[in-house]
């Protein structure tokens, strides 16, 4: 079966929007999905930037938080502005990583992204853990997985493959044959590209 | 009938595809369209910016070319990068802006996109002097007006409306309602809003 690589940091907007549709999409054109979950912050910082584009450019920025609302009614997905934007995303990062080795990965990707940007909630340990208790995952044993040392240095050895693959942005879709497609916009296509 | 602003700058890679596919998408949805041709230039340099952030951000300008190929290649439109990017858009943009006045603005613009990033040609006075003899326009009196001190001072005044209406990219498209849409991506969405 073909495979489509998803990078997603859980902080980025249109990441929620790419999680939330990107395996039925898969399903449908018999495409794996691998998730993975990795840091913007650093390859952010690498451009000389402290925060994300979206607070540094304002008009950008304005236009983001509307057409992510247009795009959210136009999906069906609810929509709620978290405070502060972008969130400290590294722990769900960690815990994301930890689920994906133990086989609750993506629903808990899907679920946080909808606490984060469909309820507003902060992406903390208490919303985390509320998520976990949501999906049946003891929420102790999945955060002892998200900090132990391995854990850690495979999520930043996955960010700095991000940063040497030409990742710049999130959500991007790889493909087998290198393929990169930035952007929620280029799913469909990312996943035509996958199947043929 | 509903009405679109169209806002491009010349030198704009999706500006390109987007003059490209406007009017037929827009005529069938039965929305007039306004071309409004601006200089992403001054705006870009109030954001901190010399050049296009595609220039300035390597790993970004790597995928919009990459996307840019692929996206023309699914439209049946010829890609040649021209070189250097991004091309000095001042002049072609003060010929639209008179072509506008005078009813051959929109079939200016289309050709003088084409002729850069279908055929790789820099958009100077050889380039868009031949433009307007493909188009049976008299070249002389079409430079002489788009020289003009009221024609240049008429683009001025655009490119202050972009910024001061929050245009921050290429293309962007405005409804009646206020409402903006950034890129190529959201063309089918912009003209839906303004159809209903």
């Amino acid at each position: 079966m073909a495979s489509l690589e998803f990078w997603y940091d859980l902080a980025s907007t249109y990441s929620y929007l790419a999680a939330t549709r990107i395996r039925p999409l898969a399903e449908a054109a018999k495409v794996t999905v691998r998730f993975r979950p990795f840091l913007l912050g650093p390859i952010f910082k690498s451009q000389g930037w402290d925060t994300s584009p979206f607070n540094l450019y304002e008009a950008k920025g304005r236009h983001m938080w509307r057409d992510l609302e247009r795009e959210c009614e136009r999906l069906g997905l609810p929509f709620r502005r978290p405070n502060p934007f972008p969130q400290n995303s590294l722990f769900a990062a960690r815990v994301a990583m930890a689920g994906l080795e133990q086989g609750w990965g993506e629903d808990f990707t899907v679920a946080a992204f909808r606490a984060e940007f469909g309820d507003g909630r902060s992406i903390d340990e208490l919303t985390l853990t509320a998520v976990l208790t949501g999906m049946k995952i003891d929420p102790k044993a999945a955060l002892a997985a998200a900090h132990s040392d391995s854990n850690k240095a495979a999520l930043r050895a996955q960010t700095e493959e991000a940063q040497r693959r030409g990742i710049f942005g999130a959500p991007t879709f790889v493909t087998e044959d290198g393929e990169l497609f930035w952007g929620n916009d280029r799913l469909e296509r990312a996943i035509e590209w996958a199947a043929r």
